[in-house]
């Protein structure tokens, strides 16, 4: 029987405070409600996700390292690295999974430092500005990565 | 009965040569054949998709303004056209209709020229870099918006 | 007795929906009542107005070349492609007869991609800012030009 | 009887050198000539007008300041100030009068630090490139702003 | 016996007013005398050129892609769209027939926005400044392309 | 007995405003009430503050010129010559009084224009965005400085 | 009894070294003495001030994100992170609570590098250049703050 | 007899401190003892000259305009308006003067920001690094001017 | 009898490696060779041509310098000083004879250093892109210089 | 009997990882292999090297702050954060040991955002593309640097 | 007796080619013609002047290095090599001469690429625009600097 | 016998001047004193240098471009002409022997136009900073890159 495919699902800093802050920009859902949605998603497409936050770019960058051993591609907000962290862009591309790369917001619709990402060059793709709807169809691209 | 949902999948120059051109950047199906994926994935979601394509920035701009009266949403691939049309941009603003910007490529990897898209402004959000997936990802975007 | 002086008025893309889009900005007249209150004061100074629109750059550039012919100034509001569009400067240049470039809005005020046109080096001015003012003073600068 | 409305017209720096400098770029008229032609459209329009001519940065600031107490509008060629002068953008914004900012030459043609008006931001709107006539296009901009 | 080879000469925006417009940047000869010219050459290098012209962008995208059926060789003077079409780009791209850039100015001895070509990096080479002699180089150019 | 400290306190073109122009910016203290509460503190501090404002950028650089035969610091408040006068920094270099730049509203958090401090190169340092309280502290640091 | 206000001091990387780095730099006080002034001045106030430091990006997030349980406000130095972390940013405008950005030296009098701070978007304002003074005077600041 | 020549000799802000401020950049000669050298070599080159300071643009523009009454030539030290002012540019355009641009110090050894010079494009040329020789040699070219 | 024209062919620095190095750019032609067919074009168009190759600037410069006491017309493949000298720029216009640039490879397709030409502004043309191709051509729009 | 010295070799984000990515730009040791190599070099040369990697900028910024209390000199390779840690740049100059910067590869030959190094300002000096030479060569570099 | 002072003059590239090539930028004197005036000059002022003129950078190099051996000051025209030379610069600074800088045009009133000069960072000053003048200012210049 | 290795040793522009010029930055070595060290190094390392030394660009090229006739690699100290020289860096890739580029100082801890080195991106790699120990440095370096 084939084993069940493992996707890895980060998040960058501050996003353990969804819900609670700047409702207008990223939603009223806190972070665990998204996973219970990203979850649920999981189950009906058979896929198991595990879903860790850190504030730490290092932990990120070892979260990243160590991937390859348990999961088959990476589902990633980066939040405020993507703008400032060339680190976790070379785990990124040193791992070597199929990563994508997530945005509650519109990046390109805000400031014009939220512009530019590092993390992109080194994802498969991008899904940005479509609230939790961006964690769900993340998921659903990496599982086609995956399938590829 | 409620009405079914319409959707406008537009695409922008040069995507009626999908298939046939830079297979390594834009894969290896035509416009053709992700239209037929694009419906099956529109029956599945009970929802309607009209696909057209232009070569001409005006022609474009119309569809777009003529957009409201029989669609809820516009998917939107403007190709060439991401990186030098206003018109497009403004087109999308003034019709008021959820809007999903998608690629097939990953633009951010691409040539520097090709990062700056003037649509993202206007669009509800980006897909980026998933091939055929970026249109059917896009399919269930505006699905989501309309269903807000 | 002394032929009526005549004078092309283009529109560019998106201004046929006029007064239903973005009013905050562009203001509630449509594009056929300014066309009207152009017509009256038209009549008060004795000159025709001929009215024209077209979301298509090549569509612009072709009415440009062939003003020369019946028209002895030209008026236009070349929205979007005032930032875009170096055929249509480029056909401002050929065609030789005076052209007054104006907009509804405050370009100034608005978006950086806004502050620039490509259009003001081949106008003999430009008039932004006054809503539908613009094109009044628009016709009576045309005008000006004519008697010189 | 309703009360005249009285409009301030302000010129900046080296405009009282009007029609001895540079003509072929700023037209032969004296200042004295000019302000003659928009008295006699003032009396025309039925609008007091009252001009004045500065070199000091401070002292425009300052007449625009005390406008409120007097004027209904402001009518400004800044010249020079116009690409210089955040004293006077600020001061515009506190005075709260509508503004029009004029200027005798397609300040757009003219060398690249013409080219970006640190007034803009704060005027209604902006005409330019007309000669005497962006003051009488001025007064009847103004005199809109006023009956609006 | 050999067939003979085809090549597509286009012509971008504005260039049908050759020879009515600044001679002294684009000369006297009008595009229909060129034309002759260029056919002459042609019947000399024993090649058969089809020349046309089109102020619509979208039209020369739709010409570029249909030329692989009919032509071995492109020669296009791209005109404004040099400067701002991304499509036209594309089209070549992805046409995949050798083209060949001509102008028949100088782009770089011109106003700064005219020295960047969008084209320049889809073409074989670039043919500037030499007049009419621009074309009949290209069409040397062009040949010998074909031949290799 | 030793002598008072005496402090300069300048206040650049448009603060005679305060309280009537853009409260939402600027506070709702007129620059009286403000030099009031600068008095009560300064009478506190046993320190004796002059307070003065100048639209003219030339009268302000005088007073700095002539600020070390009277007063033993300086806090400035230089508005919008805090963008645009050299010629108030290379004063305040040549004074060679302790010099203390504030600001009422965060300059940083407001246009890109007023981001940059001609004037911070010559300050012993800069308080920015406190209200009333910038002029307070500003007299505090300014107090400092002496005692140092 | 009003319970006392409290409010949490944050210090960025290396300053913990403070007083034995760069004394011309950053004074000749550590960052214990800075305290101990800092604690004689909160006494004087009534207030109470809890002092951290990390060269840690995030941990400086976490307690920022911890700030709202326990403290009024923050009074923050974020030392190198000033000029790199958007994470920081991202926090404090999450935590919601007044912040005041303090530096030792006067960050626009040394390399460019030290002249931005992605922080003072996100702080009440910012006081810089008056060594131990910039923690009094913040100190003053974040208390007048909670006061309003 | 022929007339003497008369040359108006005009220096900037904070030029009535030389020889007081910075002494390592600006010299040891205060203006009135610079002004003694340039009489001793006036006297001997048998031409006249009238020394003028001010800190005023305003007044800097108005002697400027007023100068072709009285002088035939111009020698200006503008210093900080060097870089800052158009208006001076401006007057010195209008009145039509020959005008000799000095400068103390090398101004392309100093801070960027006094790289440019705004006056440059107005004057016959510049000699900046020399001192007191600066107005010496000013004063020679003013007169070989005044000769051709 | 007319007297034979006379074409310098100039070639810059590390052309003489031509053939040997990097042939997927440059070709696998000599510089020799490339001299051949020139010669042999040269003998069909009766014209001279004399070929000449330095790796000196300053050679370069004393070369054009010379050459219009011999020469009707200069082609100049510049190499690596086309993006670095003033000098051979300099020269070309002094000279005052028509001078074709020539460049092997498409210098628009390669690094952005490449993209910029010092000698553009100073030739009548430029041809690049085709390899052995633009010598010929090269010679050809010469020649059609000489015969205007 | 002398003490032998002591040098502090520190790796940043991602090296842990050599050997195992991108092998054709980075080679194809691993950490420990390059460090062994070091070792048996530094035996060779009598000196005693700590070899220590981390993901996490504090945790470098701290090894950093603490090495003068046991060691001689640094050789870092910082890489991601060469270009984004300015708390890293600030504790080398804080700890005043002789700092050498090392890169496995040439980082100037990669990807723009590659080419700066925060490092460099504060580093003695820099060895850059040599694999596993460039920490044998920075090693030498280093006892160098405490012979002097 | 006092040993004569010894100049170096030096001209760069094209300067031999004075009074020939565009006069109306560099006037009619020939660089002969111009030397004499020089050399009339330093007869007056009892100084002896020794005039070179070379294309080759590396020439100037090797001079300006020679120099301090014979002369005590240096008169440099750099031409062209203004704009591209750092050997040059660095050559000055090595010499350790007191070098003047001339320009016979005005280059702040040219093409932007003749607006910086590296050589001006390395020079005690700058005469530019007063065409043979700014040889006889320089010689004085350069004399009043070995006086000093 | 194995043929012993031999090495081209270049030094640019001025470093003939070596030991003489600016010592706190070059050292107070002779150029003929670091080549004896080199010397020294290169007979414990059983390799044969040829050390060059020239201040002309066009003769640094020519050395290059012979270079494989008789080494097996190149040390290259460009100075100046490291930021200015395309034509050494197209020597470079075309000679195609390996390159290591040294310099003496920390080109990036000086002005910024030393920054940028157009060597490195032809260079093997780049030694900056170690006065001597950079070109003996440089010597193991080539012999590693040889052995490889």
């Amino acid at each position: 029987m084939a084993k069940k495919k493992t996707i890895l699902l980060l998040n960058g800093p501050n996003l353990n405070l969804l819900g609670k802050r700047q409702p207008e920009i990223y939603g009223r859902l806190t972070l665990g409600e998204i996973n219970q949605q990203v979850q649920t998603l999981a189950k009906e497409l058979n896929v198991e996700v595990e879903c860790r936050q850190s504030n730490h770019e290092g932990e990120l960058v070892t979260w990243i390292q160590e991937a390859p051993a348990k999961f088959q591609a990476i589902v990633i907000n980066p939040a405020a690295y993507t703008h400032t962290s060339l680190a976790i862009k070379d785990a990124i591309i040193a791992a070597g999974l199929p990563t994508i790369e997530i945005h509650i917001s519109n990046i390109y619709k805000r400031e014009d430092f939220r512009h530019h990402s590092h993390i992109a060059g080194a994802a498969v793709g991008q899904i940005a500005g479509f609230g939790v709807q961006s964690y769900l169809l993340g998921l659903r691209a990496a599982l086609a990565q995956i399938a590829e």
